[in-house]
C-alpha cells in the first residue's frame, strides 16, 4: 500500500484497482492451521477486512468511535420513556467517562469522539467533543418539518467531514453510534417512508416505553406521517422527519464506505442511516460490519432487508455505539487471525488428505 | 472477601453464605446510566459474574485458558478428516505461538496453559506445557475400553488438580478447551450414552469430514457402542468411550464451578464434559458461561438440554478454546459495565419518570 494512495480522496475512491482479491485472502485463510472453515463467520469477515484495508495482513490502527448526539422536537409529544433533558445529560456523562461506551472504549483502547449534532443546549468546548450543532434540537415533526433543506444538507456535509477527518487522523476503523432521546421515533418514520413498510411495524419501544407509551408513540408518528402523506424523495424525507444525528450518520456512512476503512454499525438508528445512505448514494456495505441485532422492533427485519448478518444477538438496545464497541474485539480478532496465525507449512502441521 | 475464605477448598465450598444477592446486583445494574434492561443478555451475565466472584464490582484477574490435549485410539478407524499426528503437531503449534488460540490469548492478555492429557508422543518439558499424560493415547474403543477405570480416575483427578492450581495461582476466570483428533467421536458416544439420544443425532462432522466420512464415522461409532450395549454408570461410560482430555475437562469443571471463579466453556466436547460432570457431581452452571454454539451437529440441542444460552453463534468449530477466547471480551465487558459505569445519581442523569 502506498502512502500517497491514502492521502487523496480520489485515489482512495479508485482503489478498486487494488490487486487484492477475495480469492487470495480466502486461500491465505484456508492455509492457516485449522480445519477448513472452522472459524465460521469470522473467515468471511477477515476476507472482507483484508479487501477493505487492501492487505493480506490487515491490522487496525486507531479504531475510533463517533457518537453523534442531537435532540428531537418530537419528544414534546411524549414518545420516550425518558425526559428530553437526558440527551444532554448523557453527553455530559460521555465526556465525564461514566457511560457504557466509555467503559467499553477504555477496555478496547478505542478513541471516542462525541459530536454535538444539535443538542438542545450548548456545552462548553472540551476534549473529545466536536460542536457541529446545526440547531438546538430539530422541530416537532408532528407539526412542521424537523429541519430545513439547508440544515439537512449541512448535517450530511458535517457527517462526511467528520468521517473524513477521522480517517485522515489515521483511523482505519470507524465505529458509528448515536445518542438522542426520541430518535427511534424519527428513525421509525424514515424507515417507514423509505421502505414502504407499515409504520406500526417500524415503531418499537426505544428506551423502553410501556404498552401504553408504545400505542401513543405509534399514534403520534401516524399523525406526523399523515401531515405529509405525499411521496417524497429521500432528502426531503430526511429533512421532514429526520434528526441531525441521523443525517450526520448518513453523511459519515457515505464517506467512510468509500475509503480504505472498515465501518462498524451500532443499532437501529444507525441501520436506518444506512438505508438512507443507500437512498442517497452507494455506500459499500461489503466494507461495513453490522455489530448486533438489537431488541428494537424493526431491527431484525431491517438487517435482513440490507442482506447483512450481525455478529451479536444479545438483546442490546442502548445505542451510543455500545453494540459496535462490544463487537469490536471480534472484528479485531478476525483481522489478527488472518494476519498472525501460522500456516500448515510454517508450523509443520499435516493438512487433510483431501485438502 | 476475606483471603482466608479463598485459601481452603472447604471454605470456598461454603461461600453460599455470602451476603451477595442477585437482587442487590440487579439493583446496582438498574441504577446505571442506561435504560432498564438495555444491555440485554449482558445484564444477567454481569449479575452471575458478581455472584460467582462475590462482588458488586467484579474484576477478572489472570483469566487463564486451559487446553487439554490427548489422542484417541478410535482414529485408527478413520473417523477424522485429519491424520492423528495433527494432535501433537497442533500442540507444538500452540507452544510455538502460531495457532488461533495463541493469537486470541495475546489479543486479550489471557494466560495459556496446554495440558498433555495423553498425547501419542511425549513432548520436551517447556514453559506453558503441563505433562499429565495418563497414557500415550486412549485405546480404540471400537475394539476395547478406551481406558481403564484407574486411568479414568487419574484423569479426573488431574483435571481437578490443574484447575485448583490455576485458581490458587490467582485466576478467577478459567477458559476451558481441548485438542484431540478424533475427540468429537468420543464425545458423540458419551453424549449418546448419557442422554439416550439416538447416536446418529450425536455424531457430527468434527473437523469437517465429507458425507462419506460422516457415514463411516456413524458406522464405526455404532459398532463401538454395540460392543457394550448394556447400561453403564457414568464413570464406566467415560472409561469405555471417553478421552483423557474429556475426563480431565470433567474434573476441571467439577472443581472450578465450586470455587469463586467464572468458568468459560468452549465448544462441543467441552459441553459434553459438562454433561458428564453433571452425571458425576453437581457443577454450578450458574457460575459458567457457554461461549458459543458451534457448528457441530448436536451442540445446539446439547446447549438447550443444559438450559444455557451461548454468547456467540458464529458457526465456529475449531476447538482449542478459541470460541471461549473470542467470547472473553464480552464476559469481561459485563463485569466492567457492572463495576465501572456511573449511576443516574452520580452522573446527574434523570431517570425515567416511572422508574
Amino acid at each position: 500500500m502506498s502512502i500517497e494512495k491514502n492521502s487523496e480522496p480520489q485515489a482512495a475512491l479508485a482503489y478498486g484497482g487494488s490487486s487484492m482479491t477475495a480469492e487470495r485472502l480466502q486461500t491465505r485463510m484456508d492455509l492457516k492451521t485449522k480445519p477448513l472453515g472452522a472459524l465460521g463467520a469470522l473467515e468471511a469477515l477477515a476476507v472482507r477486512i483484508g479487501l477493505a484495508l487492501e492487505s493480506e495482513c490487515p491490522r487496525f490502527v486507531h479504531p475510533t468511535v463517533l457518537v453523534f448526539a442531537a435532540d428531537h422536537g418530537i419528544t414534546a409529544e411524549g414518545v420516550s420513556a425518558y425526559p428530553a433533558d437526558v440527551t444532554v445529560q448523557m453527553v455530559r456523562n460521555f465526556l465525564a467517562g461514566g457511560a457504557a461506551i466509555n467503559v467499553l472504549a477504555r477496555q478496547h483502547g478505542l478513541r471516542l469522539t462525541i459530536i454535538d449534532a444539535g443538542l438542545s443546549s450548548e456545552l462548553p468546548a472540551q476534549e473529545g467533543l466536536i460542536d457541529r450543532a446545526v440547531a438546538r434540537s430539530t422541530r416537532n415533526c408532528r407539526l412542521e418539518p424537523a429541519m430545513t433543506a439547508a440544515q439537512c444538507r449541512q448535517a450530511l456535509d458535517a457527517g462526511r467531514e467528520i468521517a473524513r477527518a477521522t480517517i485522515q487522523d489515521g483511523a482505519n476503523a470507524v465505529l458509528l453510534g448515536e445518542m438522542g432521546i426520541g430518535n427511534t421515533a424519527a428513525s421509525a418514520l424514515l424507515l417507514h417512508r423509505l421502505t414502504g413498510w407499515p409504520l406500526a411495524d417500524c415503531v418499537g419501544r426505544g428506551t423502553g416505553v410501556s404498552d401504553e407509551g408504545l400505542a401513543r408513540k405509534r399514534q403520534v408518528l401516524e399523525s406526523a406521517s399523515n401531515r405529509r402523506p405525499d411521496a417524497m424523495n429521500p432528502l426531503d424525507t430526511l429533512a421532514e422527519f429526520g434528526g441531525f444525528e441521523i443525517a450526520m450518520l448518513t453523511g459519515a456512512i457515505l464517506e467512510t464506505t468509500q475509503r480504505r476503512c472498515v465501518t462498524v454499525m451500532d443499532g437501529f438508528s444507525v441501520s436506518v442511516a444506512v438505508v438512507m445512505a443507500q437512498a442517497l448514494g452507494s455506500p459499500r456495505l461489503d466494507r461495513c460490519v453490522f455489530s448486533h441485532c438489537s431488541d428494537e422492533r424493526a431491527h431484525r427485519r431491517l438487517l435482513a432487508h440490507l442482506g447483512v448478518k450481525p455478529l451479536l444477538d444479545l438483546g442490546l438496545r442502548l445505542g451510543e455505539a455500545s453494540g459496535a464497541a462490544l463487537a469490536w474485539p471480534l472484528i479485531d480478532s478476525a483481522a489478527r487471525l488472518l494476519s498472525d496465525m501460522a500456516s500448515f507449512e510454517s508450523a509443520g502441521v499435516s493438512n487433510r488428505a483431501d485438502g
